[in-house]
């Protein structure tokens, strides 16, 4: 069982002023389930992978519509739903409790590195999702970010990033980076030494979270210590990734969390490309180890009991 | 017979206000003739394609003279006329009584993709227009914006295009994305799966309606399902593109509604090429097929029957 | 003989506001001597051609010195003296009565294609014209830029004059484009096809006035008629080129107003290269045929009449 | 013994008001430790050399979290900590009596210089940061910013630079420039004569102190002499490189002082790749040295008796 | 003797408020020394020659320290002093008497124009310059600014330049204009047709003084004089170059003046690299020929009647 935490236990970012610590601590606790831990599902991909990830062989019918996300983030259990703005506005009139993480910036993967090194800009700006935060009322308790490190205009997106963050947890929502080591410049995005400093870049831009890729080694649970070490009080979690099997998705998980110290998972295609029904579960699955401390096999029996 | 809907059956954007509410429903409307549907005349191509489209063998003498596109769009049955703000500036007095539809970004077809990937950046602020129809009070009921997905520009327009339908939206105006997949890193530009990326595109960004080309492919109205499925709760229209043999223009335009699900077209020169009563004709025809639920047959008659 | 139009003739930009309609009209009517024609004196070259317009053999002596350009615009009859605001600013307490056109954008004729495509910026905000205009009380009637169509670069310029052009209207300044088709994409520039394109994009704008070069083909009088249709509302004017035979020159621009319907033009060399009182002459004798609608042969007479 | 130095002896910027002389001078004062001599922990290297410098052989195991940087920085004697805002924002509630020096803008080393010339922007406005330092009271008393001259985009980094020293120093904030000659341009980095041009920049752009390499000649001391004689009113302060010999490391301080005519040291990776207690005795030397006045082998038995 | 001007004849731009006419007109007359000639001590060579300018074989030690710069100036006959901002911000307080020309960019020489052409952008907004007259009460008398015509990046630095002069002029200030063209595109930057350009260019933007190399030519006084008449009613003022022979330079200066009309000098490193009495012996003789009408060996007596 995770241990359950309170107001006091949660680091609130010094430039998030008195009025906003309240508006802060709350949604950090609503993000991590009162527990610091994250289960977060990303369905930022439609931009990201355009429509690859959503419709072909091995995937449920049920993800061509974009409103399988919403389902899915609607009836099962996670910390929070990450998806661009755009789709918010369309689909959240008929989902309003599920906790949003707005993903600020997105790119298609149609133009590869080996043509130009990875850009990726903000499409609003920070107060327009205070604005509307405000105006609408709908549950938004954070918003996110992606940083191409080792890019030719990692500048630009570092600059943006800071400033995001700095202006987000003014307002008191929550930061979650998504940092990838990418570019010319890059041999192996999967080096373990290259994920300790993504992650060593998310703690001096001062985000909350940092989502990372899990490095290829090894021994990968032990060598991603050092990248958990180096985020000192910004917390890491893994990116899903596109292994399919369950059970070492679990796998892999559980050892994230109890070996390597990270704080939890962003997954995406693991979960939206299932049915309904299934997907549903794989949240429930992954949430049981992340935010209720469950063993591997008792997850595995929530996946394995879904009706289908 | 195309259902009617009402202002219970319109989904308002969550970034608009409530006091705005009204306006956006109105708007959307008017622009789909109170069927949700969308049969859009595109009079953008002055800047696009120079003045090729407009003079020269096959082309009507009429189409010389830009107040062709103000007398077709004024004379015949459109849901909305689509047009950069400089030809509106200098013929709306007019022609005040049209539902225009301000095309923000243009750029001509000079350079090549070999040469430069494409870019084409809003010619005014959205807050200018909304400012306008505000002074002018021209029946402005949305704005169009074209993004060239795979550019290496590619960044610049997404971002530009998110900022301006927040904006637009909170001003009460419906949005019409382009979206063309273009730039040396795209192969096939018709290819079906690129098409639905496109699509998937355009309702993470919130737009209201997206225009793309039609796939080419064995079955498209088949193929061009996968589209329209992507874009969720925006609205999927098909370029009119080159083709001039009436019946068959009509006939893929049937199916694209009918088979495919599309909600109707953005038409230019197959309107605008001919002479004015031909072009009313045409409109009229094309009018039957989307906003009335007629068949091909009865949209061809609708076109026999013009005077000329 | 011209005939004259009044105040409802003048066709106001939509977006100038009502409050400005007088002074719109007011400049449009000084600009082109109550005609509606353009008889534009086109002094912008010590920037776009540096000093190779204005002192060596076959110029006048008197060019060398830049208040030359001010003392034709004030001695004979023209509509508007286009000229940067550098130039104005230092010699306009003395040549208070002159039509100014300030001339916002200019680049040297240094760099050329083959290096790097033109790229040509405002050097000043249209808003520091026109509180300029307010405070000083010059006689500024309005504003120029140029756009190089087909320029690696096009697409900042177009949405620099599309602002300029509707900031200046709402302060009631007349808009006159300048359009050239220029980059390494660009085959030929005289082309009359691509010429109609550049008066089409400018139409597309909502300038008032576009210059163009005329084009090159073997009836270029009836080839340029593609042009003034495609500007529709927008007039069109020709630049001057570089030809110095007087008989002709004049000849010429007979042709483009009687035969291709183009409502003025805009000269520069053939003007400032000559003495001051030639200057004049050939002023007077563009403007007979311009604004008062007289024949090559009078405008002739007017020329050989000068004092010199 | 260094002399104490008081209000009068400190030149405080002509643009800083003096409403704001009084917290210029005290932070000027805090962060020399009223000596006008400057002992700088520079622990920005997290973004700069991501995970390198924290984590791998002859490290300890301290050094890879984050907060060592903060311990030593508490513990040790120091002039300034130069740190990142994200690393301030999340430990700065436990470690609020520590000078801050807020290094502005930082790169990763990921893309070399024959790849692309360095480029490193602000990550926050120095706006934000005065804000920041009056609602949270956190004892900021200077911003560090880094300049790569020699790049091809040195001209983007001095304006930037330029800004922030005037907001800087109108805030009361003390500013140190970081100033590497680097890019494909520069053949030598460490070549006396372009070191004391980094300097002689320093002082043209108004910084207080301005950080370099330590020349490489046959005489560094002396050769260093230029740099000091050509940064006038700027200090000068030496980077602390690479070595590791404590020894040489106080020797080649003592001369940079004593010799050269040097104001202190900014020193990061000697410091904190050691553990707690050794690194801060090493702070303790190098303080004794440039704050106390020590001879090197006073210094030397402050290292040694620290508690192992 | 050089005839004395009063407020009568100094020449108001026209984007100078009444209110601030007395203030321009002052610091006209200050910088003139009252006869509308202008003997320029320029001191901007540390960042754009960094240290080579001021330490090394054949010049002076004092010259080592920027201070001397302030020294010469304070005891000196010159006219202005133009000097980067932050040199200002630390050595003003002692010098507050000299008429002060803020240099407002620079760059360095380490890129070379093979690599890239040059670009250099405002170190400060002008508006910052202008806030910190006001608040500092130091004695600012005008703004200078860079341009290299003929580069890649003209067009930015046509722009920057031309609102500096407008926003300067409104403030009162006087501007000079250092024009020099420069990029692969030029092929002989001291071609007399082309220095021409460069001075008309200055008068387009409408700046008060223009600085430029002399041209090389078989008679360079009389090729100059196309670039003195191109300028109009701006005044063009030599650039000193590298040469060190004092009697040739104060012959050239003559001829400068009295033959091609100039109205001036800069002059830098023939000033500055030498000891504190021989440089003020040399401004005093710079400025017998300049503002004083005083021959040539009148002024080499000033010169050598130096104590030295």
């Amino acid at each position: 069982m995770v241990k359950k935490i309170t107001f006091e236990d949660v680091l609130i970012p010094m430039e998030t002023p008195e009025s906003m610590h309240d508006e802060y601590v709350q949604n950090y606790l609503k993000l991590t389930r009162n527990t610091g831990n994250l289960m977060l599902f990303a369905g930022d991909q439609k931009i990201e992978h355009l429509n690859n990830d959503f419709y072909g062989e091995n995937i449920s019918k049920d993800d061509a519509d974009p409103e399988h996300l919403f389902k899915i983030a609607k009836n099962s259990k996670i910390g929070g739903f990450a998806v661009q703005f755009g789709l918010l506005s369309r689909y959240g009139q008929n989902y309003k409790d599920i906790n949003y993480i707005v993903k600020l910036n997105s790119k298609t993967n149609l133009v590869d590195v080996d043509q130009k090194d990875p850009l990726s800009r903000a499409l609003l700006d920070i107060n327009d999702i205070l604005e509307f935060k405000k105006n609408s009322g709908v549950n938004i308790v954070g918003v996110g970010y992606t940083i191409y490190l080792g890019s030719e205009y990692e500048s630009e997106m570092l600059s943006e990033a800071s400033k995001i963050i700095y202006e987000a947890h003014k307002g008191g929502l929550v930061v979650i980076l998504w940092i990838y080591p990418r570019g010319k410049a890059v041999q192996n995005e999967k080096d373990p030494k290259l994920i300790a400093g993504a992650t060593g870049v998310a703690s001096c831009l001062g985000a909350d979270f940092v989502k990372v890729n899990y490095p290829k080694s090894e021994n990968p649970a032990e060598s991603f210590k050092e990248a958990v070490m180096a985020a000192g009080r910004t917390k890491v979690v893994c990116a899903g990734g596109s292994s399919t099997d369950i059970e070492s998705f679990l796998k892999q998980l559980y050892e994230q969390i109890h070996i390597s110290g990270a704080s939890g998972n962003a997954t995406g295609r693991n979960i939206h490309q299932k049915s309904l029904s299934d997907a549903v579960a794989m949240c429930n699955a992954i949430y049981a180890v992340t935010i209720d401390g469950k063993t591997v096999s008792e997850a595995l029996n929530i996946y394995s009991e879904r009706k289908s």
